[in-house]
């Protein structure tokens, strides 16, 4: 790079002060945006693990902390075959939840049944719409994967993982 | 989803007003963000596609049309090997300045020299400073990869496919 030897030859702030200036034609355009992040969150029980990584979905579209305790809406979903697929559904049901319904954030989740005989949960979600006069802009969660979906059910942390297209 | 059933039962809108709530501990955290973009751009020539697909890296990180002229910056680079590698040098070398001089954007770049035989380029950019205060966050690049990189020569568009990292 002549960067250094440029500034010095060109005078970098005054050089095109006042010098009229045509800008170019658009001839570009962005292609094919792929991107992901893995969530990872924890808790004393499988429940709260699973009540924690519905709240950092949340948390990565919005900074949490502005959000209010301001309304509530309630999920009653069924699983089929074994608990990546409850994880996996109790996932894109609060991602329906905030497509449907006013952009919808929850701030807290608390699952009132979680049966593991039939793969049934009803959670609720206390939180308030999405407004961006209000609320932070993160980044928003287009859909739920599979991808390297994982379950720890050991004790103490109980460690569940999802990766989410953003 | 009990979603509607729900809403009338409990009444979204005062059903928690005034209501003591205490928010639960975080017990999440984000992992392994991975991104990228495509970006295309063309020309009538294929210098134009060069300067075309520096400016979209430029227009990427924030809305180009708040940038002014106030500064100018100069690249020299020299590539070994193909138009690929000048190409990906050309585009390395303006996040360098990018990253080096105070996060200078160019809304428009001229290439004033390009030398298919030596594989050299002189080029210049015409900007200003990132300025938060002044323009909109657009997304980091981070690195110019050689990921399906295309470089298509036929008339009448020159055009040229770079993935970044973002």
């Amino acid at each position: 790079v002549s960067q250094q030897e440029n500034d010095e030859e060109w005078g970098i702030s005054a050089s095109n002060d006042g010098v009229t200036f045509d800008y170019p034609e658009i001839k570009y355009e962005f292609l094919d945006n792929t991107a992901d992040v893995q969530l990872h969150a924890w808790g004393d029980s499988i429940e709260e693990a699973f009540e924690q990584i519905g709240m950092a979905m949340f948390g990565y579209m919005t900074d949490i902390e502005r959000i209010e305790n301001k309304e509530m809406k309630e999920i009653d979903i069924q699983a089929e075959g074994d608990l990546m697929n409850l994880l996996y559904k109790f996932l894109c049901e609060w991602l329906e939840v905030h497509g449907t319904e006013d952009y919808f954030i929850a701030r807290k989740i608390e699952i009132s049944e979680f049966d593991r005989q039939n793969l049934r949960i009803i959670a609720r979600g206390f939180g308030e719409q999405f407004d961006i006069k209000k609320h932070t802009q993160g980044t928003e969660v287009k859909a739920i994967t599979y991808s390297n979906m994982q379950i720890h059910e050991e004790k103490p942390t109980n460690d569940v993982y999802v990766i989410v297209d953003i």
